[in-house]
């Protein structure tokens, strides 16, 4: 397994990348990785770390995506920048897969240049996996696709299923529709064509028809299926609430406290690890042909690791194989 | 002031709602509250509360909406249900305001088909406040319009700022449109075409441009506009991650403590009174010749009576005349 890591996505790049990397070598002897970014800072870093392996690797490009640059400006002003460095080397098949922690918009952009889809495949998606009471659930799309049709989301629904059963091992992957109601002939065109479909396929069972804002987080379904537009409101929407409510609660009941206010604080930190923070390992952008992790902009070593081992478990268990052999035999006019 | 009250509408009416409309008219000389229901039960529920005045009238309906059934549907089977009668009462000037809890979507149904619109709106929409770290925010639309349209959201920016304004009483309100980045060409056609409007036009000294999910809950802007389909799924998904946060923090921080468990306990449970209850009055249908406040499904006797009290202060500020004037001086082709 070769995969290429964006060595300047991310809030705090590149150490933690750095780091991850070396991390994840260490935990896995048959992986290389190739560190993309400016080469001067990275071999210093290198050399500081005390890595002496030989599955380290660093190819050079020029500058980053900045968080606050607008993709399609930003490919076109740095075409060698380290984004699009993971993405050729994708290409031309010198990697096995690209891992970022970036820009996500860039991520995307760079990658849907290379037309590398997978076969059958309409348009990729970003699936992403969020906590809920009961666990976990994955939500496609959270952005890649701006212009859905019904017949992209019967497709997230194909490809969200997989990855939640092989990548996340849920089973009896249970798959919903993101909607405004539970019964039927709810919502947008769009969703109520994607609820036909869906319902109607060979999909049906495994899907179990629409999930309200409410359900998402009540666990209802494992693969909630929507619009990126939506997906991507809800996943930050999501995180807003969450960050919200986290410090409302060290404020107005832990800083409440006398002789607990100490151990009460720990608890609450130690628990908003789960929510605040991806130790998921990041969200892969499906229907690539290839592989290609997104992990979040504030990525420390450990989910820089994670998002390596996502990568990793990607191909061992052949998910794009199954994705093609899936799209073929459920196919949409 | 005279008000129709859905006396059946909300998860746990009658009781509540009876109990609400006392309390409103015990606080206002000037209100007359009509109930409207089934006759029998509000009579002898009425009687048992003890109050004698003359300014509570009940209203015959047969049935109400549930929660369950498809607002079209049970309109058609049930066309003199609560919700139905106080629509017809408003659209024959026998009342000024409409206040319910019952199924939101049974209540802008019955309202849009009375078509009693505002001069100059094109489409009426749902305003909802929200708590935020900075206080509250309203989201505007929440699911009223299914089919939005660059001008319903321009539309929406006027009244939301107005409900903000005299309602909310927010000082120099910032109005921003929900999107999926910061930066101007980011989003949906929809929401592109609506930021050029939003630009250019007289609302352009309001408006601050595009808040992403995360800065709704930062407080960024006091007024969000969103097509109702986003919107309804963003309330109840920020719904359902609250709910999800409460429920953790007393499971794994509260429950895991000793002398102060019961302390934070209690700490806990005031605080979420901010976030799961609807304590702000209920939500405006804005755009409609009339006034009509929906309420949670969940109210209590409280929400109940700040929903009364709310139409009422919609009158008192003006608000429909304020509409109709600032569409008159926005007026989109």
């Amino acid at each position: 397994m070769r995969t290429a890591l964006d060595a300047m996505g991310g809030d705090h790049a590149p150490q933690p990348n750095i780091d991850g990397a070396i991390a994840a070598l260490q935990g896995d002897p048959n992986l290389e990785v190739v560190l993309v970014g400016e080469e001067g800072l990275l071999e210093d870093l290198v050399g500081k770390s005390g890595y002496s392996g030989e599955r380290l690797e660093i190819r050079h490009a020029d500058g980053v995506v900045e968080m606050c640059e607008k993709p399609t400006d930003a490919l076109r002003s740095k075409p060698n920048c380290s984004i699009a460095v993971c993405w050729q080397m994708m290409a031309s098949r010198d990697v096995d897969a690209v891992v970022s922690a970036g820009h996500t918009g860039a991520v995307v952009a760079a990658g849907l240049r290379t037309r590398l889809f997978l076969k059958g495949v309409k348009r990729p998606g970003i699936a992403v996996a969020v906590p809920t009471i009961a666990g976990q659930s994955v939500l496609m799309d959270v952005g890649a696709n701006p212009a859905a049709r019904p017949e992209h989301l019967y497709q997230y629904g194909i490809m969200g299923e997989i990855y939640a059963r092989e990548v996340l091992e849920v089973q009896d992957v249970r798959v919903g529709l993101m909607n405004i109601g539970s019964e039927d002939g709810k919502g947008t065109e769009l969703v109520q064509e994607a609820h036909a479909l869906l319902s109607t396929r060979p999909l049906k069972d495994r899907y179990i028809g629409n999930v309200e804002g409410r359900g998402v987080y009540q666990g209802e379904a494992d693969v909630i299926i929507c619009e990126g537009f939506v997906g991507n409101v809800v996943l930050k929407v999501s995180e807003g609430v969450a960050q919200m409510m986290l410090g409302t609660v060290a404020k107005t009941v832990v800083e409440n406290l006398s002789s607990e206010r100490e151990h009460a604080g720990n608890l609450l930190r130690k628990m908003s690890q789960r929510f605040v923070h991806n130790e998921s390992g990041g969200a892969p952008l499906l229907g690539i042909d290839g592989i290609c992790i997104i992990g979040h902009g504030s990525s420390n070593a450990q989910s820089i690791t994670n998002a390596l081992r996502v990568a990793t478990t990607f191909r061992d268990r052949r998910i794009n194989s199954q994705i093609v052999e899936a799209i073929a035999a459920h196919k949409v006019s």
